[in-house]
């Protein structure tokens, strides 16, 4: 497997704890063997699934939005989260090609404020009608103290579990197809999405103080507002392209673990590598951020997404095809490199200097 | 619709708010029209729903065990919780006939105990074994001091989602089918399930003080053994009835909202009522929380399931045979009542005075 170079251990304590959890679950499996619901086909390391229904294959997804919400807390802008809920549970289906269908959320609270329920599921309807999901399940569980956040106002943790669908001519997408000299193109990203806002509050407090989000960006911005930008959801764009059938052999929706985590599995596949050498550069925001914290560019291509929220691997023949079909999307793409024998991802753009990201170990 | 006797408010906040909910979630359903995922029998009352794959009927259910968990925290024993999380998602989706095959989890932690982890996977995995469905997906989010709890160990939220199918030759069970003169079956719970754990908590720490859970309940166990009670999941003998092609028309799922809301909705479909003069009595933990509490027989059978976990209407002349099924699959069960022409449903059991629960308003 490849091995997160110059970071200390190799397995953390959250791989290890979805380790564990995934290693109880495995043992499930069986329980469906030859009935509706049955695992059929592995999806090496991540921990979601496509299940067979008499010939229909389902995937499965489930993902919350993290300290995020804190952020919508903080600036009493409640509508736009359900774009990132939406974002992290769709995207991480259509990155394996499954093209997402439904969700179910759940909403923990300490109280109940109707006002800001109606706001929040305001946002997630608009998020569900962007991606074309129908939001058919959901839950809100009053739980007092177990839930905690900033201010006055009801605090809330929110999750959501997305299921998809696997047509019935087509394969899942893991990377198993990407070779040498295959295309990687990029998505951009305007912000952090739903991952690495421990380290965005961390930087934002020491720098401003306990009351960081009303400090002004600019003129028309606080940074509250600033951080709380809502993701892009790729959904859409990716189920276009393959319904459109261009030969998209590898997908990675850059989250939690970056670049290096997410997109490494999608190389491993094959025990290749990538030279990027023209991503996306962060924005103006996250540069920022970058330099109030000193942070290293080990750290924040780890914990952020660094401007590329998702990575294609595609056959070199069709690149301009997919990018005029990406553009008529009105998404914002380029090519950021392309894929290498040598295992390993280096990261040689965005202004810094080039540096190995991951390299792969035996 | 039931109104609730003599509960001041008709519509607590809680019903507002999943109002709320459902109202911005039925206006995504047209996305998914004339597609796979879309939503095809509409289940009145409850916000799960039947989707419609390439004429594959799946069923979705999302729920969480609310604060049983602290009972977890207090006592230190984390691998019956699964139970209980099982319980909760393939319960209310085998209540409609729909027989559940996966679960994907997330588990919200304050910070990571590996060991505690590998409990609660480890429960879950049991339940999973027992319910015969596969738990195909999972997420375990680090959300700091946003989650919070009893003492210095781990704290935690869970929840799940489940999936379901529709067997090709069979309807959804919503009540439809329930006539006047069918027979009422209960199935036996032994304890408090995932649901009116406030209140729990509550008595006893009133009763106790904070360490309310290390009190003696008897020479074997605690009190907080005693309310931690993993619950009985229905949903293996439910399928199993269903299977034989048993004539079941009706079943509720004894949540929160206890007889009233749960049975309500079904009994709401034709408008009939039930007369209950046979009900399990709560075992003695139960009476003995409603003793220390001074709790009247409206509350108690509101907020818990007073020894009733599941009810199924089912024809006079199925009812022998459908009761030795119960039996050999070795559950609990006996004769409850029968539905009545008035919309109310009437309890004269359980050695309290007759009284109506609920009664429909027009």
């Amino acid at each position: 497997m490849m091995q997160k170079k110059n970071s200390g251990l190799d397995i953390d304590l959250g791989d290890h704890c979805s380790r564990i959890a995934y290693g109880w679950a495995k043992k499930t499996f069986a329980n469906r063997s030859g009935k509706a619901g049955a695992p059929c086909m592995q999806i090496d390391g991540a921990f979601s699934n496509v299940m067979d229904f008499h010939g229909v294959h389902i995937g499965i997804s489930s993902d919350g939005i993290g300290t995020k919400v804190e952020i919508a807390e903080r600036t009493g802008i409640y509508d736009t989260l359900g774009y990132d809920l939406i974002a992290m549970v769709v995207d991480d289906l259509v990155a394996n090609g499954i093209e997402p269908v439904n969700v179910s959320n759940i909403l923990d609270v300490d109280f109940l404020d109707a006002r800001i329920v109606d706001q929040l599921m305001r946002g997630l309807h608009d998020a569900a009608n962007y991606a074309g999901v129908a939001v058919t399940g959901g839950e809100i569980a009053e739980l007092g103290s177990r839930v905690s956040g900033y201010g006055e106002r009801m605090h809330f943790n929110w999750c959501a579990t997305a299921i998809g669908i696997l047509p019935a001519d087509r394969s899942i997408i893991d990377g198993a197809l990407v070779q040498p000299d295959d295309v990687i193109i990029a998505l951009n990203s305007r912000g952090f999405r739903s991952n690495g806002f421990s380290l965005v509050r961390k930087v934002l407090s020491e720098k401003f103080g306990a009351d960081w989000h009303r400090q002004k960006y600019d003129e028309e911005k606080s940074w509250g507002e600033m951080v709380l930008t809502p993701s892009w959801i790729y959904a859409p764009l990716i189920v276009g392209l393959l319904s459109q059938h261009f030969d998209i052999r590898g997908i990675a929706h850059i989250t939690g673990g970056g670049i290096a985590d997410n997109f490494g599995r999608v190389l491993e596949r094959n025990n290749l590598g990538a030279l990027l050498d023209h991503l996306f550069p962060p924005n103006e925001m996250m540069i920022t951020l970058q330099e109030f914290g000193n942070l290293d560019e080990e750290t924040v291509y780890r914990l952020w997404n660094m401007g590329n929220g998702m990575l294609l691997v595609v056959p070199p023949q069709q690149v301009n095809d997919i990018l005029k079909f990406i553009a008529d999307q009105n998404y914002r793409a380029q090519i950021a490199g392309h894929i290498i024998e040598q295992p390993e991802i280096i990261i040689d753009s965005a202004g810094c200097d080039p540096r190995v990201l991951v390299t792969r170990e035996e």
